[in-house]
């Protein structure tokens, strides 16, 4: 990317914003965007994950689903949602080989990429890039282990309440506003929400209403907004420190 | 751990063949195993998971479980089987947080620990120590991706033959052998293997007994014995290369 490109300074600042990029010195962040170009993938879009294999994805606006899929059955689990800031792939930058996920445009994505091999030159040349990997990579493996573990030990409400916790904004816990929205949630359908849920579209459906009659959560234009967090955490069996 | 120590070369060799330790010079590793200390802890011991947070420990011999308990109900899920080699815990070296997990020695276990802030040096001192932890990152990622995307899209036969394969000796697939044993789940019971695999002893018991009766495994002093490889990868429905 030149930096004549018209929204330089805008994605400079988002990659500057995101985990793995953050204190980057400016001169840094300039010379590693001469190896970024600029990517939008439509909304809906499905992506090989062979790419990941050759280039190095950074979201700067938009979500990215990450899905599994059973190929004897169809079935569909999606892993995780990625929002502005995060990476694809930090497995295949790890260790070169394919990550079976398929990644899917929730929205109209914007990414920056860079190929993959420079990027894998960045973390031994520079030591502040290397040291922000290590606690994404740590979220990377505990996001992961919460789920396994919600999955072996958890009933499909209580999973349910779990997700819509992991999604919304990290400081809802400590502020008691009065609507939290899950907004990496909006505009998913029930069948998306199963399928992060791992579990069916009506079971989804039936277990959503009882949270909506119990007064946990409503509603607001394709957004799950939740009423009160206190009595989600206890649904969600969070109330042991489980979620942080 | 002074170089006195009566077992040190046969201890600093075993550090030596570790993923994170391998590659390091003998100077390097007489170094670090000055700030490592000798442990064992005794078969079906559980120890606090706070410890990991002020000490890291390498499996010198024996294996570990790491178990997941849902608080609520009391049930429990065993995350992963650690082996010789393997680290504790890879997570609060990371992140300085504490990881949730209960370790619990399946075996007469050996370790060598060292203060977890010494570790932390040595990722940015030693470059080779940095760079092995990137693909053991990664492989700790994958694994746990694995377990939740097994527990999301598989039903409990599937999975049960999943387990068997994760823990075999990973060239067994390459060699055509007639006997491959599932080593690291020797002595487990039905009940610690119906852990693993996310399900009830009820269960997992009435699905071994199946596939003996079909020829795939057979059991030899409390060990899984693998008879028929290409069948159980059928079952395990890793014909589609979801298992490597």
């Amino acid at each position: 990317m030149n930096h004549t490109f018209p929204l330089y300074l805008h994605y400079r600042q988002r990659l500057a914003k995101s985990d793995l990029f953050k204190t980057l010195s400016i001169d840094t962040l300039d010379d590693m965007l001469k190896n970024f170009r600029f990517e939008t993938w439509k909304k809906g879009s499905q992506h090989d994950s062979k790419l990941a294999l050759q280039r190095f994805y950074v979201i700067v606006e938009g979500r990215m689903e990450l899905i599994r899929i059973n190929p004897e059955t169809g079935k569909a689990f999606t892993l995780m949602i990625l929002k502005e800031g995060d990476v694809y792939d930090v497995l295949s930058l790890l260790d070169s080989r394919e990550h079976d996920v398929i990644p899917v445009a929730l929205d109209d994505l914007k990414l920056l990429s860079a190929p993959m091999s420079r990027v894998r030159d960045w973390v031994h040349k520079h030591p502040e890039f290397n040291q922000n990997m290590m606690p994404y990579l740590s979220q990377c493996i505990r996001v992961r282990e919460e789920i396994a573990t919600d999955l072996a030990l958890h009933d499909t409400p209580t999973r349910l309440a779990r997700v819509i916790l992991r999604y919304i904004p990290v400081d809802s816990s400590q502020h008691q506003a009065d609507e939290i929205k899950a907004e990496l949630l909006h505009d998913l359908s029930n069948e998306q929400l199963a399928q992060l849920v791992g579990s069916v579209r009506q079971v989804v459906n039936s277990h959503l209403g009882k949270m909506k009659k119990e007064g946990l959560i409503h509603m607001d234009h394709h957004q799950i907004v939740v009423d009160d967090l206190q009595r989600l955490r206890i649904k969600a069996e969070a109330i042991h420190g489980l979620l942080q």
